[in-house]
């Protein structure tokens, strides 16, 4: 993760607590503390906000309550307005993920950047729009019903993502999960092999090639760690005993 | 967006039918219908999952409750499940984001896909994880909270954004929004240059050339639309009238 500054999120007269709350936990998951409040109805501080947020790093101990949008906005270089739909305004629109790409090359070049969301009834209003520097409107299904929470965290989401260093696929490395060298593998295949020749399943012999060719292209899809490579020559082992010992009973 | 079969969302042994409606609304929102519900809690139908989930699409209505996950997932052939932290698996561990990539194409292929969570108290156990292709873990800040509903509602969002082809940034296109030709653009600058000119703001002479580039070039990168273009025209006249009548009131 980057050192960069996370965007402040501003809630336009939020009316419930619990979204308030909601919206601080979601912000503390993706590394966003700056919590501004205008003019929440219910005033502040607010039980339910709390109860909501136990625990999320502080982010509703701190957020601070201004009296219009413009002051909690006041001292930030690049604002973003949410907005569930378009508005007529001829202001460019953003997918969450644009929004937050540039929000993170604005907080590299030492920006302050900000997120501003409407209340759960009415959204932002124009006037407020008219305030930020564009649009972000999360692109959804026919059916679109995002709450102020979920809308908060997606954003959120999106900028902890666009500075995020995570692999997008990995498999965890201990001791035991090391790969296996490639004579590991050829040990592996050897006795596989042998004991299957001897078992009798490669047959008919012209088949030979063919059928040891597909089982070890199968072996290999399964990309095995070390640990997996001797689990699977513990389980020949055993197999093939048993083999030899119902030989040994039954003849 | 494509008309990809999306993936079957499958919660085992949820608890609360609050975070049952969340995960159905989240689910609605980016166009996933298909529920399953391995042994609710509270039983089936609940009217706290109803009163979270009104209105989302028939989500929750259409929800199938299974005995055992196995059964849950039996006709799915890609199932990834989900785990908030590491689990000393050797599986694969996806971003949401790689994840929806490969739902995607394996949607594509006509595979029926699915993704499987846990509870919110414990999560997934080794066995259920056991049953499915890989896992996806959802990259979070040192505080690392997310509620069944909302891991369900990034998941979904990254499958809906996968498959997704909204322009990142886009302005809206109305008769009165549509781009101003050169020509029109030449006609506002000469227009706005010579009130500069007569009303004595381009001075001194040499600086003429200089000034004139810089104004345009700030013209040019608000990237105005005709209807902008015809306003700022509007607003020279009348500021120019202004100042003419200040002078023959003045002079």
């Amino acid at each position: 993760m980057s050192a960069r500054a996370a965007p402040v999120i501003i809630l336009s007269h939020p009316q419930l607590g619990e979204n308030i709350g909601a919206a601080a936990r979601a912000m503390a998951n993706f590394g966003l503390a700056d919590l501004r409040l205008v003019a929440p109805r219910d005033g502040w501080p607010n039980k339910k906000a709390d109860a909501m947020a136990a625990g999320a790093g502080g982010v509703v101990e701190c957020a601070r309550v201004f009296g219009t949008t413009s002051e909690a906005i006041g001292e930030l270089e690049l604002v973003y307005a949410t907005t569930a739909r378009e508005r007529g305004t001829t202001k460019e629109i953003l997918t969450p993920a644009e929004a937050a790409k540039r929000l993170q090359a604005a907080a590299a070049r030492g920006e302050k950047t900000g997120i501003l969301f409407g209340n759960e009834r009415a959204g932002l209003d124009n006037e407020e729009i008219s305030l930020c520097d564009a649009v972000i409107t999360i692109p959804t299904a026919d059916f679109a019903s995002l709450n102020l929470g979920q809308a908060v965290l997606l954003n959120a989401y999106e900028w902890f993502r666009a500075g995020d260093t995570t692999t997008p696929a990995r498999t965890e490395h201990g001791p035991l999960h090391r790969k296996p060298t490639r004579e590991e593998m050829f040990q592996l295949f050897a006795h596989l092999e042998r004991e299957l020749e001897s078992s009798g399943f490669l047959y008919p012999p012209e088949k030979h090639g063919t059928m040891v060719r597909a089982i070890r292209a199968t072996v290999h899809r399964a990309r095995l760690t070390y640990q997996e490579v001797q689990t699977l020559r513990g389980m020949i082992v055993a197999l093939a005993k048993g083999k030899h010992r119902v030989k040994k009973d039954g003849a």
